[in-house]
């Protein structure tokens, strides 16, 4: 397969879902006009090119196991949504203090930082509204309780046994010995989690089976290791025009990573090991899967 | 009855709910260690003497409408972790640049600013993560399609056609001309819209009739334009010691006001005849609805 042309039309498919989620903000007339320049600061972040990795792995789950249909697009959508919420937030200057983003100035440098942090805390709270949406649901019959229990899910994962508490500890972190448990908490907790469930969210809403549901959990947790190990390389020796945001940052900054700790070399090794792992944990599947396997090499072979 | 030891026996029920939900974070061993100063900066905030008015309301309006048990308090406890959300962060340098709240050094006063953005994440996203806990649930049966809607309701009051939004237009109202449909936006929006949430997830769960749920619909429409009224009111007259802060405040930042737009006389006639039509929309009910009588009352007699 073209992993490629996969990983394109799936991004068609969510940035079309998420311009329809948040359209243009009318002009002039309605109550509307008094949010205006947050519904602009969302667009801003939400609608700028990014590779929409959670939501596609989302899809792939769900298609692997034999979804079909737009069921899995309002939970696809909030894992984005929850994503893009959390890069507006570590960029603010109490945070990350970052100007750019995929060679765009930030939120908060763009619409300030009041807006900047409404504009994510508004993101979070539209994704559990679009996720407990009855009408998202398109008329499809979904059971309740499952929707309950991804939600539930994703909460987790980006909740302070999750994405949250994963960012504190790489903020009181920075400036200080870093262990490697210590980083490993980190990694798995900003990035893991929600990675993790994306995967998992897809596989359950497409019906997974207790074994599928295993294996693809085991998948996830190996491909979001190596997706942080390949983010941490790229800050070292990638471009900063393909990245579209400064390198070497996490240096300067005296930021605790996988380069820092182990070398650049072996950096490399774990991630490829990590991703010939995650491709292992698919082995029992057959070509249903292949989207799955390409997205785990595409991990560690980009250069954004 | 006594309305002030209805209060208090509410709000110790909902101080141990919220203790229970985030105790004190362990110290030393395991993996919470890290995110030990995310958890007390919740607590800080979050179990800090608070009215527990929303939650209030949502309990109240519950049992009037027959609703017994726990079943109410995990979506009590998540209105009230979605409000100290909405405090923290309106605290922040960049918006209201609050130092103290309920006579206490605000969060990021305390705990720094990341940690402060951090912590209302934290609690936002947790908020969402209890309501859909099925654990938390306690065996009782609840249809989970209620409880959807009750989530989706919640969320939609948080976002940005509600609280964000509201928040939004009085941060770019601050020092500008503001009329009245543009004042009862920010208020309807920015407090409003999670009291009339608390009032109606409180009636759904109890299983309101329609009509039942149409009068309990005005009546938080009202309290929460009277609660609001009076907020502004003791902004300029109340006094800081009962208030644990600054006030004067709205005057000093150029912040359009019931009192500045309609001076102060006018302004309490307004509030009390808002409280009057929110008891007017109960009439029909008999002493089931007392509570929710008397905490109208409260909402303007108040002094902090």
């Amino acid at each position: 397969m073209d992993i490629q042309k996969y990983l394109q039309e799936k991004k068609r498919i969510m940035d079309s879902a998420l311009d329809r989620y948040f359209p243009d903000p009318p002009e002039g007339e309605g109550e509307e006009r008094f949010s205006g320049s947050l519904r602009k600061a969302i667009r801003h972040s939400l609608l700028n090119g990014g590779k929409r990795i959670r939501p596609i792995l989302s899809i792939a789950a769900f298609e692997a196991v034999g979804g079909t249909g737009g069921r899995i697009l309002p939970f696809a959508c909030g894992l984005e949504m929850i994503h893009t919420y959390s890069l507006i937030h570590d960029d603010l200057p109490a945070m990350d203090n970052d100007d750019f983003r995929r060679g765009k100035p930030t939120c908060h440098k763009l619409f300030g930082e009041a807006i900047g942090i409404l504009a994510g805390d508004g993101l979070l709270t539209e994704a559990f509204r679009l996720m407990t949406n009855r009408s998202s649901r398109d008329g499809l019959s979904t059971d309740p309780e499952l929707i309950l229990d991804i939600v539930h899910e994703i909460a987790q994962a980006a909740g302070i046994s999750g994405m949250v508490g994963g960012q504190v500890a790489d903020i009181e972190s920075e400036g200080k010995e870093v262990d490697l448990p210590l980083l490993q908490y980190i990694h798995t907790h900003k990035t893991g989690a929600l990675i993790l469930a994306s995967v998992r969210v897809g596989a359950k809403l497409g019906g997974a089976s207790e074994e599928a549901l295993r294996a693809l959990t085991r998948y996830a947790e190996r491909i979001g290791l190596a997706f942080q190990i390949a983010d941490d390389i790229l800050n070292v020796e990638g471009q900063a025009t393909a990245l579209g945001k400064r390198t070497g940052t996490d240096v300067s900054r005296g930021k605790a990573t996988y380069p820092s700790l182990l070398g650049l070399q072996e950096s490399k090794r774990r991630a490829a090991e990590l991703v010939e792992l995650a491709v292992a944990a698919l082995e029992p599947y057959g070509p249903e899967v292949n989207p799955l396997r390409n997205i785990a090499r595409f991990v560690i072979a980009r250069e954004s």
